[in-house]
């Protein structure tokens, strides 16, 4: 298998890698910077936010990855249309040397903080050659990554409080699924059911019996109550049941008290149960109300079946509305919701891809100065911003995020800060001293010459930033439909920088 | 790391597991069907046939998983809310002996065949505990690539006879990325820029150069022109030039003329040119009419930037109302196109999940007969066919295929054929002994008790399943946009059984 190690990239990395070694530029160092244009847009709803994931696995990879003898035979057996060995033995060579990432320094925002398009949120200065091949597989474990963090921390601000569990790995996108659970930990998700890549986590996978198992009972053991029975004598601190198999109201929800009460009568207290199909929040608010009369008001209802932040918002609302009907308070309905989310967010169903880009900023001349690159665009919001560097975020005066601010390398930022709109030189505002609370450095130097540097802690520490984050974020900012536009902004000195490169490049 | 091991399954499978083996049930044989409920829909547009990928990866991954060491030492941690063990000795000893595929039987739809919702597409028959672990990996292997080969198969119709590469590593779902590059050539793509992942499934990748390498000679080394020549210089046989970095018309194509001029001077035809941004349509047709005038009418113009199907339905239509203003035929403009199609490709754009399904069929009981299972539901479409199934293609007069037929296990199927609406017992046509021009059985058994038979062949193979398939495929289905309905029916004899099942069940 060579399609999980160096090979993992484009085939056009390496025609490029070839091209810089035939012109002796392999080794000049360069920098890159990873950003994003665009929050993800869902249809009906668009994030005013996303959320940085994929750093660790990345690292872990490039550390354990590097080109071998089996990738030197393989590609020697590349052939150009005139049956011409399409990449050289002398560089086929080189990269048996030189074919790791040990000689990558790095810069990212860490895991699980709130991050915003258009900013450097990793930066990678290594040998053009190697930085250039790492521009794939770096694409490929932060997009996804992040892409899945975000939407999972919409979900979770939707569950306003609930426990959401991720349960999509059946429809998720094959082995992408491992790094779905991983993300959606880091987007606030409380336990997932994927048994193994909870486990390598350090966490406990969570569920409790699926249809098929009340269908077995069924054909050849019983019913429905034989399979709850025997389910809560083999778990009976532990059980949930899944109640939809017959018919929710009729047959489910009244076997399971009957096996709830069984259960209290030998001294345990049932856990839940899970609704898959239907009007969940009729369902929900006619479930609570049955267990109430029970004596079960704290039996959990756990919620799956084509879950998304936005069906958990309308289920919470028509629960509000639905619940005084019954004679249910529906605050205490929604304080005992449990969310199973599945492939609307193991996918970001609506928005299945992060359009985060990796572009050359600066190379290094042949006296070894750093020179500034540009990609020129017809559409001034997809000219990136060129040189190398640093990335800071603004507190006001209340503690709350009010604009990331982007620099040249080098630069001091301290109050009173002017901040440039990135693409309209000429609009800009000043924040004086008073209206500043903090000014953080967002970017943390995480590899040093190949060497881990800095140590930002696991999944736990992601999860503790999201949240930090999030505090410090306006809620117009967080709002699941039409948020607010966060304001992200340049200095005077890459402003200056920017529309220099631009008027000598179109001069 | 367990997370790619015999762990990549949902929590639940593995308590129900313990719970079947706690009853003494673990060991009965059981039948589990595959199926998908419907097409994807990608909002605008829908498909009307789905193909069938994923096979071949799941079978070498069951056959290379177990149940080891490190699983039981694993689970045993586990611990239930009252901090008993989740998982007692007893199951995890019969799991560290009995966990692995060794005693599955499988009987599947081969990967690249036109494939319909409700028909039983895999057919597992394993010890019951066995194959309720195996529901997860079997449905996160077959879904998310039928999902990707089906798109293909729509992104390649779309490019009528056009190359169509895949370039989606960089926004695929992470590992998923591999999935998605093998499950495009299922469904048609000519090649895939997937370096590790060609090589592996015996292709060459495929691409050029990007905007960086044109930034770097900008910054350091000359500009465009001078990175242009350098390429060509080192791939005179191989030249395909992104023109699009700088100004596609005002700059790019016409220092690719240059060079190619100069590579023509050296006894070397130039490949191609890419455009990989503005209007696609547009820009064809005027670089068509540039290299035309300049002598080079057989360069390929390859178009990349968020293309699918729609988006080259698009291009064509637009080409061939434009290109006349341009002095250019437009049906020479469109055979030289090439689509280099990524992200949405990959992610399945506007429907990013299959919902494939894995329900139980039947059960032996303790006399060691099968015994059918159901689930009912209160939608009828949501009821699925009870019992052991075979399932069989029609094909009419034409050799088209007219319908999918799913039979009992043991039926034969031979003129005159009767089909049963699948949800309506009551409508039914006879397909008389002229009307068929033959009765294809579609499901091959591929694993008998863990042992590999019948050799389905590699990805060539099922790229030309695809294409035999859809040619026998009626016009209408395969539209890209409202395709005709495909007809899906049951015998008889299935309908028969189904009914009574519903009947008993409700009484």
């Amino acid at each position: 298998m060579l399609a999980d190690g160096f090979l993992f990239t484009d085939h056009y990395q390496l025609t490029m890698a070839q091209l810089y070694f035939h012109m002796g530029l392999h080794e000049r160092r360069s920098q890159f910077d990873y950003f994003f244009r665009s929050y993800p847009s869902y249809g009906t709803h668009q994030a005013g936010y996303a959320i940085a994931a994929g750093l660790g696995p990345l690292l872990d990879w490039m550390e354990d990855t590097s080109f071998g003898a089996e990738e030197v035979t393989a590609l020697g057996k590349f052939q150009t249309s005139t049956g011409q060995p399409e990449f050289r033995s002398d560089f086929l060579e080189w990269l048996a040397g030189a074919g790791s990432f040990g000689s990558v320094s790095l810069w990212a925002v860490p895991e699980g903080r709130v991050i915003h398009p258009n900013t450097p949120l990793t930066v990678v200065e290594a040998p053009l050659a190697i930085a250039q091949i790492l521009e794939t597989p770096l694409l490929n474990h932060l997009n996804f990554a992040s892409l899945i963090a975000s939407k999972a921390s919409r979900v979770v601000e939707a569950a306003s409080g609930g426990s959401v569990l991720e349960f999509g790995m059946r429809r998720a996108p094959a082995w992408g699924a491992n790094t779905a659970s991983r993300a959606s930990l880091i987007g606030g998700a409380e336990a997932s059911s994927n048994v193994g890549m909870s486990i390598d986590l350090g966490y406990e996978s969570r569920g409790t019996h699926a249809h098929s198992m009340v269908q077995v009972f069924m054909a050849i053991a019983g019913g429905e109550l034989e399979a709850f029975r025997a389910y809560a004598d083999l778990y009976p601190d532990d059980t949930t049941l899944l109640v939809d198999t017959v018919d929710t109201l009729e047959s489910g929800v009244p076997n399971a008290i009957r096996v709830f009460e069984e259960l209290r009568a030998k001294g345990h207290e049932p856990r839940g149960i899970r609704l898959d199909s239907g009007d969940l929040a009729h369902l929900s608010v006619r479930t609570a109300q049955m267990l109430n009369v029970a004596g079960f008001e704290n039996v959990k209802i756990v919620l799956s079946s084509q879950l998304d932040e936005l069906t958990i918002w309308q289920i919470r609302n028509q629960i509000l509305e639905e619940a005084s009907r019954y004679d249910v308070d529906p605050a205490r309905v929604l304080s005992r919701l449990v969310y199973g989310v599945g492939s609307r967010m193991v996918t970001s169903e609506g928005d299945s891809s992060f359009d985060g880009v990796y572009k050359t900023v600066a190379v290094e001349d042949d006296r070894g100065d750093w020179q500034p690159a540009i990609k020129i665009s017809d559409s001034p919001a997809k000219i990136q911003n060129p040189g190398r560097k640093s990335l800071w975020r603004i507190y006001d005066r209340r503690g709350i995020a009010t604009a990331d601010l982007v620099s040249l390398n080098g630069e001091e930022i301290a109050a009173p800060v002017t901040l440039i709109h990135p693409t309209q030189p000429g609009v800009s505002r000043t924040l004086t001293e008073p209206e500043i609370s903090r000014i953080e450095p967002l970017l943390v130097k995480v590899l040093d010459g190949g060497k881990r540097i800095g140590d930002l802690g696991g999944i736990d520490q992601a999860r503790t930033r999201r949240i930090a984050d999030l505090q410090q974020l306006d809620p117009g900012v967080r709002r699941l439909v039409n948020p607010h536009t966060y304001h992200v902004s340049i200095t005077p000195q890459l402003s200056e920088l920017k529309n220099q490169m631009i008027q000598s490049f179109r001069a």
